[in-house]
């Protein structure tokens, strides 16, 4: 077995060389040729096996003048998926390019949930001129929706919900579902309520299909059932979901009663944003950020953090400055300085990432917090000490002085050591006050570790070397 | 509506209040308890509650000791499914614990694909022991899986399909259903088949269930087909599901032919584990990293990042290293040197993040490759100069020199322009070459910008002011 196991290593797939889905660069040049010419009927045939995703995505990639161009000339063949796939941030670019009557009869398609997904972020007189091309009960769903706050679990949730009395048994519910004209087009299972229209099971579809008629809908319900607040925030949500490996959740109002259901597609999306949310956070780029914006959308985005970061650097400089005496005395110090805080600074950030990826997944809670700080601390000492050596040797043979060295070795140490501590206990304290610790863990670290590891190197110099 | 929109804005549900699914710390504070007095059924009874997948997390959140001794008193309650649920660090550990009775019977409770799962990580010595003790059938099943790459759509998938010819119509569909036995737990789609066994379209339940029963299935396909060859790296096979909203897809081997079939539940668990593999590498932290690894482990996962940093530390160094004469005449540049590489390692790091994300979601293509460059580019630009004229106000205020304050602001821009430009080619030129962009950007982008950043500030310098 194991044998099997290391011969496939070298079959292991690469996430690099399958790019299956990748839109054909061939592709994108062909169809933005026929743009290019004008040429209608070889535009709709290149499009036509394109999957509304993948249209959306060639929308995102070109150019704001391909994109009009190609929008004009593809004219009523837009469809209303590819709206909802968009880039928020040239929907509206988008929308505003469409012809009214292509732009209703996509909106039309949609269900009640995509049209929700579209109108949240536009303006009110775009908003107002969607709702009137919906039909009346469309539109009323709609609005009761946007009711809901915005990222919650009442605007992910789908109004069309197929359920049953809990004290039917299988052969009534299928001879329901036979009857029944306007199912929706895509679900998994039954919700049994009680009188009160109080979700209590989820009778998965293929249980249903497969018991016998007499069988009561309540002994074969499924095994994992959650229901889900209505006001519940979409992230929480999506956590559920991964969590319990649900298919599909019920969503109730305060009085606990059925008003929609939420499907695992929905939910993954959510998880996907709120992943990319964080990594952008972490990186500190504006978690609204898209490949398609514009340079001065992008500047201002990047410009806050840059900011902050200026200020942090600066406190940084003001501690070097207290030692320009030494400085100017031993100028080796200038050289080697950076090292030490550049470390720290890479040992914070290892820290606070696992610590706000823990947070992210509830794995870090008050049952282990001291013994993720207690370890964090460690692995920065005993990585100090490997480092501490290094650096001392280097110091010692670059600029012959042992003195220099052990006055690096000693600061290496100190500032891994403040490194796993600070990149531990700043994110899990800003969790606590309520600021997100994806956002500012960061800038509170890095500040921490380049102003101790400037103060703890230039210090030790001053007391070691003058 | 823009009105309705605004009052929304205080009720939304913020992300760090709502820990509706976190482990309660009093709940793990008396089951700690019922463990400390050894009281098992206090313990069976304060566990009956929780889903697996809060067991696993309680088992994670624990020390070793407790978790022995949890596991010891809990004895034959404990469920083969909180054994998938485990993170792989802990998971061997708590297979030793288990009483071999207890281990065989939580094995043969769960599906192939969980004990696929299960398996691939384990000893041989292990690995056979729990082949062992499936029924012949289940041992086949799995070891077949086994028998395709880690990591492939063929560990991953489901061997039970739930299949009919292609000439069927809903009436013999429903009755297929409704006269098999061993149907499995959870199936959404019936995949059609022709007859050497290709797959050629999905027929959601749901609507099988509103068809009348003379209606062919060929008719009544879901819009969304996608079939993944078995070989397929898995985290391709969660962005064919989040791109193209799949709920399950067939999987063919070589010959087309159909040989199982992945849920959306297993590939939204896939997109999870790959966001944080991306996270915890862009934050040069071992991807295999757990909140429950030993110091010991984690100071292992963390040194090779640091060492990486380290040279590259000691390269910016050097630089530095070339000016130490100009260092000693003006101590004012050891004091502000840092600011400017530390600004452009921040902008490095934001542009790196967008690249190395855009190109994980595929949104950055030969199509549009040069437009991103040109607007990082741009971006580095434009946010240089607006931070030159902060420091060079900050350099002539704090120590009086003009020329200074020319210095560092110009350093500023060139160091933003190039950290937009190495922050966005970096990532594309190792995914070209077929390494992990996530991985290995940051030690690059950052050398650049560091060597780059201490170069331009003190060679100009010395230009201008000595």
């Amino acid at each position: 077995m194991s044998e099997d196991t290391e011969s496939q290593v070298s079959e292991e797939p690469r996430e690099d060389e399958d790019d299956a889905y990748a839109l054909n660069p061939k592709a994108v040049a062909a169809i933005l040729y026929a743009v290019d010419i004008s040429d209608r009927d070889q535009l709709v045939e290149l499009m036509e096996p394109l999957h509304a995703a993948d249209i959306a995505d060639l929308l995102e990639q070109i150019n704001a003048f391909d994109r009009m161009r190609l929008i004009k000339l593809y004219g009523q063949e837009f469809d209303g998926e590819i709206l909802t796939e968009l880039d928020e941030s040239i929907r509206e670019e988008v929308i505003n390019l469409l012809n009214p009557e292509v732009l209703a009869d996509a909106v039309r398609e949609l269900d009640s949930d995509d049209v929700v997904d579209l109108l949240e972020d536009l303006e009110e007189d775009r908003q107002t001129a969607i709702l009137e091309v919906l039909e009346d009960s469309d539109r009323v769903a709609v609005q009761q929706s946007l009711t809901y706050p915005e990222y919650s679990a009442g605007r992910l949730m789908q109004r069309e919900v197929v359920m049953a009395p809990e004290h039917w048994n299988v052969g009534e519910a299928i001879d329901y579902l036979r009857n029944t004209e306007d199912l929706p087009e895509q679900f998994y299972h039954i919700v049994l309520v009680d009188p009160r229209l109080r979700p209590v099971g989820n009778v998965p579809l293929g249980t249903l299909m497969s018991s016998r008629r007499e069988v009561m809908l309540k002994s074969i319900v499924s095994d994992t059932f959650h229901v889900i607040p209505v006001t519940r925030y979409e992230g929480e949500v999506a956590y559920a979901f991964n969590q319990y490996h649900l298919i599909s959740a019920p969503v109730v109002d305060e009085n606990e009663r059925l008003v929609g259901v939420i499907t695992i597609d929905d939910a993954m999306a959510v998880l996907d944003e709120e992943h990319e949310e964080d990594i952008l956070r972490l990186a500190g780029v504006g978690e609204e950020s898209s490949l398609s914006d514009s340079v001065l959308e992008t500047t201002k985005q990047r410009f806050p953090w840059l900011a902050v970061n200026l200020v942090t650097a600066v406190l940084a400089s003001l501690v070097i400055a207290q030692f320009e005496e030494a400085i100017a005395t031993v100028v080796a110090l200038a050289v080697l300085m950076p090292i030490v805080a550049s470390m720290g600074g890479n040992a914070g950030t290892q820290s606070l990432t696992v610590a706000v990826r823990a947070l992210a997944t509830k794995d870090l809670t008050g049952s282990n917090v001291w013994r993720v700080i207690r370890r964090e601390v460690m692995v920065g000492l005993i990585n100090g000490l490997a480092f501490a050596v290094v650096m001392g040797l280097v110091g010692l043979v670059w600029f012959g002085s042992p003195a220099l060295g052990y006055v690096i070795a000693a600061a290496m140490v100190i500032n891994l050591v403040i490194a796993g501590l600070a990149g531990t206990v700043i994110p899990v304290l800003l969790e606590k006050v309520g600021v997100d610790p994806a956002l500012a863990s960061g800038a509170f670290v890095t500040t921490v570790t380049d102003v101790v590891g400037f103060f703890a190197f230039l210090g030790l110099a001053v007391l070691v070397l003058l």
